[in-house]
C-alpha cells in the first residue's frame, strides 16, 4: 500500500539563479525545473533565501495550471504517498476558520455510512485552532499512529485521525514555514500545492473541499475563494481525483463554541442532533458530498439524506465513540461531559445595547482564545484545552441590552484578562445595530462537483 | 571630516512581515520602514530569507523616487560617511564592462587639472575585472589605505585609489551578495541605491556616472540604461550632489586590452597620447565632466580641452606616476613595461574569412580571461595579472582571412585552453560579414548634466 515514492533525481544541470530569473520574468517553469528546485530545497541544497525569492516571484507572477500541478507533484513526492485504490476512501479539507470543527462530525457520519475516512490533520497556529489539538482534549487520544496503524484502523472501523507526519509531504512543511515569514501565504498556486500535496498523499479517490470566504477566512472575498476553488478542482482532476468544492461563509465563527474542549462537546451534541443549525447543516452537506463521491449515494442530496439518517439512528455518534476508543481514549466522553477539562470560571458577556447583531469578528475571538492559552502564538506553545468562548448570538440575531451574548470560560488567575476580553467583545468584536443586516451570506455559497472520469 | 553616522534607531515596533506585505502589494514604504529593515538586516536581526523576499518584491514592484532615496540613505548611513565640503572633490563611477579601464586615465587627468579624486573601487567577479585588481599588477601598490590616509593623499597629490572598506556602506556589501544569488541584480532602484550609497559616502560634491549599455553591459538596452541614468540623477539631486550621466556603448570591449597588466600598460600608453581612440575619447569626456563639475572649466567642452592638454603636456602621465609612488609602487612602471608581469606565450588569433567585424562578444572574452586565471569565478580566487587578450580589430574594421584579429597571452601549461579560446574567438566571439554593419553605436550616446542648485 505504501509506495516509497521519494523522487531520486538525476543530477540535472539546473541553476537556482536561472530558475529564479525565469519565474521573476513571468516565464512558466518546466516540470523538471520545479521538481529540481523543490527537491533541492527539501534536501537543504538550496538555501532558504533562494526559496524565499522564488516564493515571492510566484506570489507576484503566479503559476499556470500546469505549473501548479508540477509543484503539487514535486511536493507530494517529497514524501511517502499512500494508495488505497478504493473508491470509498474519501477525505475532506477545510481552508480553516474560527470555530471550524466539522471534521469531528462529518468524519463519524461518513464512516457510519460506509465511507473510509483517513484524516491526517494539522495543529493550530494563530487565530485558528487545529483539529489534532482539539481532539487531544480527550485524555490518551493518540494522534501519532504510524501509516500502517492508520491503514489498520481504516479497514477496521472506517475512520482514523492522525497528525501530520514527517513522512507526508515534508517539502510542504518546510515551504509552509518559510511562506509564513515571507508574506507569501495568500497565493493561489502555493495554497493549492500545499493543500493538495498533503491530501493527495493520503491516497483517497476523492476529496471534499470546504473553502471558507469572508472576514474570518484566508480568502477575504468571493472572487479569490472562487479562484482557489477552481485551482484546486483543476489540480485534483489532473491527478485523477474526484472533487467537490463548497464555498462556505466565514464571516462569523462556525457553530457557537470556540476553544478545544468546548468545541468537542459541541460536536458530540451535534452528533446527538442537538447542535447549532449552521454547524449541523454544513457538516451534513460536506458528509453528504463524501458519501456521494464514495459511490454510496446516487447524488449529493441522497448523500445528505443518508448523513441525516446516521444522526437520527445514532450510528454516527457511536462511530465517534468507536474512533475515540480505537485511538486510546475512553468512550465515556460521549455521555459524560464532566470528563472534559473545562475552566471553572464563566463570565457572561452582555449586550451593551438592544438591536440586531450585524457583525462578529471571528479573528478577534480566535486571538482572544490564544491570549487565554487555548491557542498558539508560536509552534512550541502548549495548549490549554479548558478555556474558551461560547457565542450565544450570531449575525442577524436580536439582542436585548444587558442580556448575555456570549460566555467566557477562564481560570481564576485570568480575571483581568477576562474582563479585557469581555470589553473588547462588547466594543469591537460585535457590532449591534438597530436594523437587521441587509445581506446575510448563505452558509453554502456555491457547490461544484467534478468527476475525474 | 569623518562623521560616524551609523544610525542609532529607536526600537520601532515594525514587523518584517508587514513591510514585506506592503511592498508585495505595491504600496510605497516609509523612510522609517526602509531604515528599520536595512539596519535590522545589516545587524543580523532580519534573516537572509526575509531580505531575499523583499528584494524580489522590490524587483517586481519597483520603488518610487522617494523610496529609492530612503533606501540609498539607509545603506549610506549603515557605515561611515566622509564629507570633504570641497567643490573640487569629484568622483566617477562606471556600471562596468569588459576592458573598462578609464579610471586609470581620467583619474590622473582630472587630478593633474586640479580636481580632487578619491577613488574607492571594487574587485572583479565574473566577466568584468575590478579596478583594484588591475592596479595591483604593480608590485607593492597598496590599496588598503585607511580613510585618514586617503584624506592625506588626496590633499597632497589630488588623487588616491583604495579598495572597498568595511567602513563604507556595509549594508550594500551584504545586500549585494544576496542580490547576486537571488536574481535581483538588474533592478533600477536596487542598482541606484547600491551605487549611490557607496559614492555618496565618499563625500564628493559631484559625480560623473558612466552608464554602459549594450550586449556586454548590465543594461542591455538603451531604455533600461536611460531609466537607470534618470534614477541616479534623481537620487544625486536629492542628496544635493551635482551629477553628469553619460550613456556609453558597451557592445564590444573598451580599448583593445583585456587582462590586468595588459590593461594598465594600455592606460599608460593612452596617457602618453598613444592609446586606442575609443578609450582615449571616453576617458577625455569623463575627465572633462569631472573638471567641469569641480568648477575648473566653464563648460563640458572646456573641461575636455583641459583634459587633452594634460595629456599633451604629460602632466596626467606624471600624475599617474605620483599616484603609484604615493601608494608604495615604483614609478619606473611608467617607462619600463617589462616590469609588468606578462605571460610569455602569445597566440595570434586569425580571421577565418575576409570581411568586416560585425559583432564582438565582450562577455565571452571576459569569461575566457577568467578561464585563463585573469579573473575570478568565486570571490576567494587569486588573480593572475599576466594573462590576457589584445583585440586588434573592432566593430566596423576590415579584416583579411588569415590575418591576426587578436592576440592571446597565456602560460605554457595552458596550450590546450589557449587553443580552445582561439577557436571560440574565431567561431563565436567575433562575427565577420561581407558588409560593414548597418548601424554602429556612437561611443557616447547621451550626456545629461544636473546641478543640484
Amino acid at each position: 500500500m505504501i509506495k516509497d515514492s521519494i523522487i531520486k533525481l538525476e543530477s540535472f544541470n539546473y541553476s537556482p539563479y536561472q530558475i529564479l530569473q525565469k519565474k521573476r520574468d513571468g516565464i512558466a517553469l518546466s516540470k523538471a525545473e520545479i521538481e529540481w528546485f523543490v527537491s533541492s530545497y527539501t534536501s537543504g541544497d538550496i538555501p532558504d533565501y533562494q526559496m524565499a525569492a522564488l516564493l515571492m516571484a510566484i506570489y507576484l507572477r503566479g503559476m499556470n495550471v500546469e505549473e501548479t500541478k508540477f509543484l503539487t507533484d514535486a511536493m507530494l513526492y517529497s514524501g511517502k504517498v499512500l494508495d488505497f485504490a478504493d473508491q470509498k476512501v474519501i477525505d475532506k479539507h477545510s481552508t480553516g476558520g474560527v470555530g471550524d470543527k466539522t471534521s469531528f462530525i462529518l468524519g463519524p457520519i461518513a464512516a457510519a455510512c460506509g465511507v473510509k475516512v483517513p484524516m491526517i490533520a494539522g495543529r493550530g497556529l494563530g487565530h485558528t485552532g487545529g483539529t489534532v489539538d482539539k481532539i487531544e482534549c480527550i485524555e490518551n487520544f493518540n494522534t501519532s499512529l504510524s501509516l500502517e496503524e492508520l491503514k489498520h484502523n481504516l479497514e477496521k472501523i472506517n475512520i482514523v485521525l492522525i497528525g501530520q507526519t514527517k513522512d507526508i509531504a515534508p517539502a510542504d512543511k518546510k515551504i509552509y514555514a518559510l511562506r509564513d515569514v515571507t508574506a507569501t501565504v495568500e497565493s493561489i498556486p502555493l495554497i493549492t500545492a500545499s493543500i493538495m500535496s498533503k491530501k493527495l498523499a493520503e491516497g483517497t479517490s476523492g476529496i471534499v473541499m470546504d473553502i471558507k470566504t469572508g472576514s474570518g477566512a484566508f480568502m477575504k472575498n468571493l472572487k479569490e475563494a472562487k479562484a482557489l476553488a477552481k485551482s484546486i478542482r483543476n489540480t485534483a482532476l489532473r491527478f485523477n481525483k474526484n472533487i467537490i468544492t463548497m464555498l462556505t461563509d466565514m464571516n462569523q465563527p462556525l457553530g457557537n463554541a470556540v476553544g478545544n474542549s468546548l468545541e468537542i462537546i459541541e460536536c458530540i451534541e451535534t452528533l446527538k442532533g442537538k447542535g447549532p443549525k449552521d454547524l449541523t447543516d454544513l457538516s451534513l452537506s460536506l458528509a453528504g458530498g463524501m458519501i456521494y463521491l464514495a459511490g454510496l449515494a446516487k447524488n449529493l442530496d441522497a448523500g445528505i439524506k443518508m448523513a441525516k439518517e446516521s444522526i437520527k439512528n445514532k450510528n454516527a455518534l457511536e462511530k465517534f465513540r468507536e474512533l475515540i476508543i480505537a485511538q486510546g481514549g475512553s468512550g465515556d466522553y460521549i455521555d459524560d461531559y464532566t470528563k472534559f477539562p473545562v475552566a471553572k470560571n464563566v463570565m457572561e458577556i452582555k449586550a451593551q445595547k438592544s438591536g440586531y447583531i450585524n457583525q462578529i469578528d471571528g479573528i478577534g475571538i480566535g486571538l482572544s482564545l490564544v491570549d487565554l492559552g487555548g491557542g498558539r502564538k508560536k509552534s512550541t506553545d502548549k495548549i490549554d484545552y479548558s478555556v474558551g468562548i461560547i457565542v450565544h448570538k450570531k449575525i442577524g440575531d436580536k439582542v436585548i441590552k444587558g442580556h448575555p451574548i456570549a460566555s467566557l470560560y477562564y481560570h481564576s488567575h485570568q480575571q483581568v484578562m477576562a474582563q479585557e476580553i469581555c470589553y473588547k467583545y462588547q466594543q469591537e468584536y460585535v457590532v449591534i445595530k438597530s436594523k437587521i443586516p441587509q445581506h446575510i451570506s448563505p452558509l453554502i455559497i456555491e457547490t461544484k462537483i467534478d468527476w475525474s472520469k
